[in-house]
């Protein structure tokens, strides 16, 4: 059997449970690799098996994971030892898939044991450099999630490497938000009604300056440029923020109802691209040789990512096989099912190993 | 060390020697992995070492096949022998990148004794269904190159499959050269001249019919099928030929001056479509309820597949989960170098399952 300990059951991580449910028995007949689950773990407790939790138990995690309780809430809850306790003797893949900034240090402890980890979580790849080396040493760490959902792109940027190619440039829209805002402003919408309709459709995070301040697609620049062999610091990468400096302290309402302030600069911005006959995207672009950009940028219009209208992630890697045509990858970036399936693909590839 | 034994070393093997030679160094420190050739196979011989060959002796075969000669004109080259008994004890990789119709019993054979198998070569998935089976299950062979070459199609595929999405359609543009050709005649150029500029600049095979009859794509259309589990017969995918039955027994040098004699139909749909608002394309689509079609299609010019120009493979897969939005791959389709660089990816993986 390979022993799972699963770290987080927010949105991503109860789908990720489901699709384990439901899809076990044929990976066993298909690969005969048995994945059950040693240990669930959120933020306040664990559920710990022995040597493996049984269905009936998964469910009630499940069920009370889903109504807004606590794993600490459950009989046989375990509060008092950290997750590292619980990793068996023989060799077991920790899967994070919380929000949590705390685990790259315990994940690399993992690691140094023999164990290998499967990452939704970006937070443990943007810590510094040292982590990313230890956590990601020997394949020791699969990460196919943490940029573009369950699109093929970390897979398929460490294949490229591992053939002897050499990245020349990648270029992407890594964030859904942004993307459906540019798409909003080329149809005519304002900045400002633009970002309270995708807020009040649940398209933003709870406090939209999240999405805003490009952070989250500075954390995927990173995770890329790193997996391309840079060997940069967490703050090597600043995205461009899409809200000026006054507006950063306040709460969410006063930020919503302030949100004129931020329109009148990309307003602008998307003026002069039009007229330079261009188009406005929220982009991140890595070149070893040039280092690393996020932020708005106008391109041709026949550049691959102006094509790109609504939510969808697009992906385009050009490097000295794909020199004059890039490999470009394209569909939507997020979405729980999606980023669970894609955890779920990175364990099947890691238990195939053990 | 991992033992591989490799079979042609046409334009995609010497290519995968040379990558080989290139990256083993690297692949040893980072994955710990040894991959070592044990022997290399072309139409008339092999040269085996004991246990590995040497860096010499594979430059001497790489030397010999650029210049155009067999391995049999070396020294040592086994000839009374077949592959399958140059296989080692221990478990080793069968690398088939050779253009041959004669490897999927041995290749079967090879699996049922404990080996593992890569494929660029599309043929022995393309036999009977129960050959395709037996090479497939338990994941014992890789043939990530069979499809779009180093684009990552086919380990997507089986990964959303493995995850415990469901396939609903698979709409893919598969022939470079057949691209290439639409493009031209989208520019304005006749079909026969296009055909022949094409066979000139060496963009089609030496006899062009065998990228006008569609039957490498319909090749990889099956192949497409299969992995999506539908359980199809050698014969099951038709391509559409894009000439008529009367020039199909004639030479290549009589099928080049009486292109004429074709390019009637093709015009005429291209106009029809064109006075429909479509695009025409030449396109594979599979769907597991609507079985699998390979031909000229009429698309509305918003579809993912009519913005592809030139002889970019593009590939769309909607699924239960890419449901709205599909999951897109495009890029260059062929090439010695991306193909070799897609069965050394694929290498690497099985390796470290090892
Ligand atoms: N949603 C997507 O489309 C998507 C796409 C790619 C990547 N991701 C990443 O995937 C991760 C999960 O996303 P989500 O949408 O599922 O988030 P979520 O619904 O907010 O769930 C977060 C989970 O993390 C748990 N957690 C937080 N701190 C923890 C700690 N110190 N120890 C153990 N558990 C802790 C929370 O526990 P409690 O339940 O106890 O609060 C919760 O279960 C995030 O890192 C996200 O960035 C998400
Ligand atoms: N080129 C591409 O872009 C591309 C892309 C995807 C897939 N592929 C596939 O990759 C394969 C190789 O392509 P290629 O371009 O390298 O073709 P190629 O240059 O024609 O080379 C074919 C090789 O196969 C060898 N061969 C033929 N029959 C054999 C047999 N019975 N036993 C051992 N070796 C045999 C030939 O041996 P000799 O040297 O002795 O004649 C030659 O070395 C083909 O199946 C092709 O469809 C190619």
């Amino acid at each position: 059997m390979t022993p799972i300990i699963q770290l987080g059951l927010g949105g991503v991580g109860r789908a990720l449970v489901r699709q384990m449910l439901a899809v076990a028995p044929t990976i066993r007949r298909r690969y005969g690799i048995d994945l059950r689950y040693t240990a669930l773990v959120d933020s306040r407790g664990a559920l710990a098996g022995d040597p493996a939790l049984t269905d009936d138990q998964i469910q009630t995690v499940l069920t009370a994971k889903a109504a807004g309780h606590h794993i600490d809430s459950l009989a046989h809850a375990i509060t008092d030892r950290h997750w590292l306790e619980l990793l068996p003797a023989t060799m077991a893949i920790v899967v994070d898939v919380t929000a949590a900034g705390s685990h790259a240090a315990p994940l690399a402890a993992a690691i140094s044991a023999g164990h290998r980890v499967v990452l939704a979580n970006k937070r443990p790849l943007c810590e510094s450099y040292e982590l990313f080396a230890a956590l990601t040493e020997r394949g020791a760490t699969r990460y196919e999630a943490t940029v573009g959902a369950g699109l093929p792109v970390i897979g398929v940027l460490q294949s490229l490497i591992d053939s002897g190619d050499e990245v020349r440039a990648i270029e992407a829209a890594l964030s859904g938000t942004l993307g459906f805002l540019m798409s909003e402003l080329e149809r005519g919408v304002g900045f400002a009604d633009a970002v309270r309709t995708a807020h009040q459709l649940g398209y933003t995070e709870p406090d939209p300056r999240d999405d805003l301040s490009g952070a989250d697609v500075a954390r995927k620049a990173l995770i890329l440029a790193r997996t391309c062999g840079m060997h940069l610091p967490p703050d090597a990468v600043i995205a461009e923020p899409l809200f000026p400096a006054t507006l950063k302290e306040i709460s969410v309402t006063e930020f919503l109802q302030r949100l004129e302030e931020a329109e009148h600069e990309v307003m602008n911005r998307l003026q002069v691209a039009s007229a330079n006959g261009k188009v406005l995207r929220y982009i991140t672009r890595i070149s070893p040789d040039n280092g690393v950009e996020v932020g708005l940028r106008e391109l041709p219009t026949d550049h691959p990512l102006a094509s790109l209208r609504g939510p969808d992630n697009m992906i385009s890697f050009t490097t000295n096989r794909y020199a004059d045509r890039p490999l470009v990858v394209r569909g939507p970036g997020a979405g729980v099912e999606v980023t669970a399936a894609g955890v779920l693909s990175d364990i099947i590839a890691t238990a195939r190993e053990l």
